[in-house]
């Protein structure tokens, strides 16, 4: 069995086939700059073979062709013939309140993809020109949808409504639907399976570039800080999670800003970014505050409190908790993170042991012996898991 | 000692007359709808005594001058000669940045109050009108300034900068002020005094039609709910509190608002109002949900759920808490409220005295003997704090 996955963004296209027979990446890649100019392609194989390339690709569609002549390219390619592989797995951003779980993709669904354009107006699109290009070019082949909102559409109503008029909601279905809901349940499954207990209270930190937390009961989400958008919950790398909303006209009045400039503003120049006046990268702000920049340092204090704060909050939604996991970039690869958001957590029974914590991209428990709340570190893998939703389906 | 307690509100003014000595009040009124039609005071004397007039009140100067006459009032009157009033204390809504304690007015406070005009745009005008009227009516009696923002002051960095752009805050003072610092600060000194103990850590709950949380360390404030505005933070009686700020950009899209009708119906419109459909009124709410009204009971469970999670996050904040105190309207007469948030909190040591929960308006300790946090129900009274304050500045 061999499963392509395609995560279409606004502008790239990551994708991977992966061999399901032992779960292995046979070939990965990412399409740059689609519809920009000095588009860019790089191609990789199992082997660690490359190729990177210029490629004019005006949009989606021509990304998803290049896609499958890599796959087939004589000197790099891992496949002689489109119909090796056996299903195609899409990242979908938004699925709304359609889409509680992966489904196999038919008119229904891809008119429910359309129907959240409006939610997810940056990805949405992309996404569903990927589901039908790859419909066009291997139509015989069966396309899955795996959508980011998916998980977390267990929520109970006290922790999706937002507190607006009641008909926002109806009417205009604005809710807290949380995204990076394909790694949380990937990293909650893991949990699992190491304690081997389908039945724990688990807040799994998902701390990247971009940033959420969420809280899990019996592998269920009950609450997560993204919200109608990936805007919502910790500060980020460039995007400034919560805020006064107020602030917004303050802004609009003050700096004369329009109601657009200050979306751009809050989503692509705030977060650890907008504090530190250094870079949204984390490991360049870790590097300024080494040296002492008072910005950086108060950037990452603030990244770091939030994160306790939500895991603190979280701990009351599920009246207390057995395991903290910490997953992606900074939570796989920052000790400095871990430890400082866990330094506020003693009150919990927190421990952590230095020495556990001082490693980077590993599967590893860092809390000590005396613990009384579990900790770990699950590197997720969200290809794979789109991999094994779309394996499932077509079983 | 006489101090007369001086709360300009947008459109009102209430006051109360309070005898130092054993802080009694002597008389207390409210002037209501000053500057619409139809304006009217209500005044009344210790002894009960009452008048309701209407009256031409065109602005907080006119309400200032029927004060002083009610209180000179031959028949509802308490004092002979305005010169028995020892001391005027102000409630001003927004210190900013310059005062973390309340001061004496002089010609540069009036400058800070008006300096942060733009932030209290309601208030701080209403509350300098008062300021003014009185130094003319009454010249040499001294006027005291009380922030509802400088008990939180002290709060550090990490808590009151947003993840914006650095010089939002450095040249536009946008950063998280807090409000009801004076029903905050009242609540964490009694607790003191009831405990004998000046090192706490302590979560007040001013739960009310306005709402808000606050982590007090050692009496002194690290974080709070509100913030550049009193929008922030819990779902209140019209306000949204916390939501995506990316709400705003899709509500302008989605009903073609602008950015100021959007901010009436997040500050009037929302909130357990808007959720309900029912009433800002949590009286009227909780009817409503007795009778099986579905909405009514979601705005309140959501209510509940999000009070408990800010105590969950301040326990974070303050690695750990000690007692947790209620106050205001629901927070002093609501035992179900008390009781739905404690009942996410077993995980804390949180156990409540059904029994002893089942008191309005008083105070007293709410948990059990097991209880690892103590819970009390601390009355405020913002006026008497208001009349310390003003007296502790005088003498």
């Amino acid at each position: 069995m061999k499963i392509l996955v395609l995560n279409c963004g606004s502008s790239s296209l990551k994708y991977q086939l992966i061999n399901m027979e032992n779960e292995t990446v046979m070939a990965k890649g990412l399409c740059e700059r689609i519809g920009i100019e000095n588009s860019s392609f790089e191609h990789k194989n199992f082997d660690g073979q490359k190729i990177k390339k210029e490629a004019n690709m005006k949009n989606h569609e021509d990304a998803v062709k290049i896609v499958i002549n890599n796959l087939l390219d004589e000197n790099f390619g891992v496949i002689k013939d489109i119909k090796e592989i056996d299903a195609v797995g899409h990242r979908v951003l938004h699925g709304g309140k359609y889409f509680s779980e992966p489904v196999l993709i038919d008119q229904k669904v891809k008119d429910a993809i359309r129907d959240c354009f409006i939610l997810g107006p940056l990805h949405n699109p992309s996404n569903l020109i990927g589901i039908e290009t790859c419909e066009r070019l291997m139509p015989d082949i069966k396309q899955v949808a795996v959508f980011d909102t998916a998980f977390h559409q267990t929520m109970p109503e006290k922790a999706f409504i937002y507190a607006l008029p009641y008909e926002y909601y109806k009417e205009n279905n604005i809710r807290r639907y949380g995204f990076h809901g394909t790694s949380h349940k990937f990293v909650a499954m893991r949990i699992s399976e190491i304690l081997q207990n389908n039945n724990l209270k688990l807040i799994t930190c998902h701390l990247g570039n971009g940033s959420s937390v969420c809280a899990i009961k019996n592998n269920k989400c009950v609450d997560t800080s993204m919200g109608l958008t990936p805007l919502e919950g910790l500060a980020m790398g460039t995007r400034c999670g919560d805020i006064d909303p107020a602030i917004i006209k303050f802004l609009a009045h003050q700096k004369n800003f329009n109601i657009d400039e200050i979306d751009n503003i809050l989503n692509k120049k705030s977060g650890v970014l907008g504090i530190s006046q250094v870079s949204s990268d984390f490991r360049d702000v870790e590097k300024a505050a080494q040296n002492n920049n008072y910005q950086a340092k108060l950037a990452l204090e603030i990244f770091y409190y939030r994160c306790a704060k939500y895991i603190g909050a979280y701990a009351a939604a599920l009246n207390g908790i057995d395991v903290i996991a910490f997953t992606a970039g900074l939570g796989e690869n920052s000790p400095e993170t871990r430890e400082a958001i866990c330094n506020y957590l003693n009150y919990l029974g927190v421990e952590i042991d230095k020495e556990k914590n001082n490693s980077r991209g590993k599967e590893v428990e860092i809390s000590n012996q005396n613990s009384r709340v579990k900790v770990f570190v699950v590197p997720t893998n969200e290809e794979l898991m789109i991999a094994r939703e779309t394996l499932n389906l077509i079983k």
